[in-house]
């Protein structure tokens, strides 16, 4: 099998071709033919080594795969080979609560991940790809769709004619967008830039800020709800978004941290959480059954992920400067095969 | 009526003693002779101005009233003169989600609290003392108990076998040890005195932990819990437990913001937050639906609220002084007539 | 004030024209002059003595009212006269949990109703109009509308990609279709015509079926979703159709019941209940909480209620008739002044 | 292998002694050395016939096992040769919704059952024995407390000071008392026999019905409530005592569907369950994540299962007639070795 590696320490310039062995699955295991892959923050920090400094090397990072199924180990029932299917991030979290098994089960980290032709997945953890979807399209959901839906629905429970505050037009952001668009909510998105804010208009957001000319953003958006603040908050900025934020949302409502874009740690202004009864979620992807509700969601409403534009297998170290340049709108793909 | 007033200031010594025309009860209001009122950090903050130094003045504080009905107002139909009731601290929340309303009719500030012999409340507002509660007693619930309810049943979930994680022995956290002890769960709890921690053990802590002599507090209590991480802190320190706070808790687990006694603002670990998919919820007191459950609960398992010190209507001043010195266990009461 | 009572004895043709003096605001409480209510089955079945043959006479009918405010009682604060407001069904009904205050405060029965062109209101029970409906439009949601967002939104927490199976073309059902589109529900709805299945599908419908020509609704309505049954039924049937209801719903699923049209009583089958690990609930309409939440939604989908047809006040008998034959689709609606 | 099984026919007498080969664990399968099996109302139904008459044989019954694995298949990394273990009723049903794969992976039926002393189960089926209970409680708790538990906390959220109404003193209802004792919950139980209910008491039920004596037991129960109603009825009768159950609760408050001993089907008044707002929910047992927070809960609470009587690997046909007799207190088992 070809892939990528981080070797011999990180650092995108480290990350190096090899060829390994195929593998064979072993009990309940599936073997994938990887045909795309896409890319996430999370991946970018990997291979930079700030999400994991002591990661064990050599690792296969990237978290999203969207293949075909081409052996089976045995016991397997729920899928065959022909299938296709996208990994799922926590290979052992099917529903429920998470536990310490689903976080140390995540593809790219600890376990080998998809930016190679080839993965093993279990096969609870292999989820049938929707049939409209192409391969490319269905490389951006495990990570990026399942977290916004994760925040959204499952810890969320967003209802029409809730309002959400979306920050930015990067991956999770997007799909946070068309997740909130089929549930009827109010769409208030920010960006830098407003090509990607009109842009956003056409997918369905109903109100836009750019954060540049408008740094008071959360004073905007709270205007937008006639001074009642909004709903929830799709937070990916972290440190230097999240006082923002708190101040954004109305009393009892949500901000989902999802990510960490500009720093991990900040001053957080504890006593807004108390006083306005705040809820902060944590949101660590999501689990199996999750994933499904996402998939016949997107099926129903012909949902087609957007994706800013599609690297060859041999451009992985492009695609992850071009994610870490933020031109992107959506998310950024590699095409393995 | 007799009261005590924030009048020209801020501080300890500006609270004055006046006297004030009796109160005529409006439309759905009642007014009731105060017994006793309770102390805790939101009235030492009002007084001291750290709570919201644009609060306007004179102000009578104290946010918990227990006392009798003398005279009710037009359309008055819940309570009558004679009953014994406590205050509800936002007078304006029955049940559901907080709202503006629930933020600005809270007691002790905007509106006039309970260090008087005489309160106006709304009949909503007024909630029936349990018969077997002493007005002394009664006075300790209305925010601490109630907030303890709010974090552990409302929108913890709490249930049996769930361990929670309990710091120091201030008025929530003896609320929330009996709570959780009625619910079943396993309680840790820490102190910098081991005489409190021995009598924390003695109403039905199962663990206990010194956070002077065991500085690595979040660490043991995750040793107590076989490495898993507790289900749920309830955090009284703010910005100086926060983070410990986020290293005790499960993943998946919940960490109650309800003071801020060593901070309200300081550096967050977003990341934390986001990869073990923690809830932070703050907990702004609670509604009436929520005291009415937890008086059943009381009145069901006859929970005798922790009393640490009663003292005279002349000796506000020094109550707040003992309840500011840390030396407490408990609630701290002022007797009224 | 005009009003029609239910005086001598039940019975549409005992229905009698009266005049009444014009009440006075009490305490709290608003005079609405009513410009349109509208039709429900519970109407009908109060009138001819069958929702609760124990009721006090004489009892102006009808829970649905839209109007103006013309006059307030002392301390009223939240409406003022010339407000555009609706009536709560469940005047005492805030949030959270019912009790039986909200049972006993009901427009209609056992409170004098909207069959006339005055009602007192509490002013918690007078919600606001939003703006983009007319009277008679907002005359149908007090009842139907808020029962169907209790339904899937309160109770079901339906999310895009649910599949909902609606039973009928009156007025609930088509409220529950509007709000399950606006939720990105797949809807299955059924009808014994196949105009008002045409119409229905104009509406966003899905899926249709004609129970007349199909009588086995609920195998076609499994078979539509791939045999796993749909995620929630909103009964409207009773007896007549509740079993074929828990054979159309997939193990986990709910089961909504707000009507019983073709019988309150009948054989039901437990064991159904217990192996699919269903869920029954029961909607007695919804508070004001959710009221407010579903104005919101409709607003910012403008979505207008289906008024099937508007009568005059002198046609109160014939308006229901109409109801009665069954020959709607949508809202039975009668302007007032 | 020594097993029972359901042969040639349905029927106590068609239970029949059987010698088949030792199974050898497949992947991801662990073999259970049976320890000891106990009966629920399901595994009776099942032998007579009156679950599934059209259930494939021959069948080994019984869907409680507690035992010791001694070989383990390809693959399997949760459990080890030598570690004490249960059978989770549903070996697919890890967490979250119930599907149709939860429903078809049962013990006891369509699965080969414990009544025997080798068991085949999947690693993710075969639950930690908590170290304190002996092998005949361990078997008494994959169905009844599991049951208990999923009606009590998983879906009802029971919280101290609710008040839960049990029927009967079997195997279900027991562990009901014993969970609602350790949530703070008060209980009301029922039974036709008065030794039974000074048991009860004896085991911390608050309040006791003789339903022989007091025929309306439901309006006893209410009574007791100061005529609020209950807010949880564990329902196990069925048919003959549903509707005195929905007569029992109050608004709002929940029927657990968990039995039907005495019928699976009869007249239900859909009008109660609509006007009080009552939610009815079907129990099939529950998930894995359920029974391992239930095992946290009793070792806590070091709760002994009340074992009934203990029956021979023999003697399993009189076991069986014990139970049909009634005349049980808690649960009834078989040592299998």
């Amino acid at each position: 099998m070809h892939a990528y590696e981080i070797q011999a320490g990180f650092g995108l310039d480290k990350l190096v071709r090899v060829e390994r062995p195929d593998p064979v699955p072993g009990p309940m295991q599936v073997r994938v033919r990887v045909k795309a892959t896409s890319l996430n923050s999370r991946d970018l920090m990997m291979v930079e080594g700030r999400y994991n400094p002591r990661q064990k090397l050599p690792l296969i990072p990237n978290s999203d795969a969207a293949g075909v199924v081409d052996a089976v180990g045995p016991g397997v029932t729920r899928v065959k080979s022909g299938d296709r299917v996208m990994g799922l991030f926590s290979q052992a979290w099917s529903a429920g609560e998470p536990n310490r098994a689903a976080q140390v089960s995540t593809l790219g980290g600890p376990l080998d991940g998809a930016l190679a032709d080839t993965v093993l997945l279990h096969e609870d953890g292999a989820v049938p790809t929707p049939a409209y979807l192409s391969d490319e399209e269905a490389a951006t959901l495990p990570c990026a769709a399942v977290t916004a839906w994760s925040a959204l629905v499952t810890h969320g429970a967003l209802k029409a004619g809730d309002t959400v505050l979306l920050q930015g037009t990067g991956g999770v952001s997007i799909f946070a967008l068309q997740i909130a668009r089929m549930t009827g909510a109010r769409i208030i998105i920010t960006s830098s830039r407003d090509d990607k804010l009109a842009r956003a208009r056409s997918l369905g957001a109903h109100e836009t800020i750019n954060y540049v000319t408008t740094p008071d953003w959360d004073k905007a958006a709270r205007a937008l709800t006639g001074g009642m603040g909004v709903d929830h908050v799709v937070e990916v900025g972290g440190a230097g978004t999240f006082e923002k934020s708190l101040r954004a949302v109305r009393p009892g409502g949500t901000v989902s941290v999802i990510g960490v874009l500009s720093g991990g740690a900040g001053a957080v202004p504890l006593t807004s959480i108390l006083m306005q009864n705040l809820r902060v979620q944590g949101i660590f992807v999501g689990h199996r059954q999750g994933f499904e509700a996402l998939n016949r969601a997107f099926t129903q409403h012909q949902v087609r992920p957007v994706v800013d534009r599609v690297f060859a297998f041999d451009e992985a170290r492009a695609a992850f400067e071009h994610l870490k340049s933020g031109a992107h709108f959506g998310k950024v793909v590699i095409r393995v095969v």
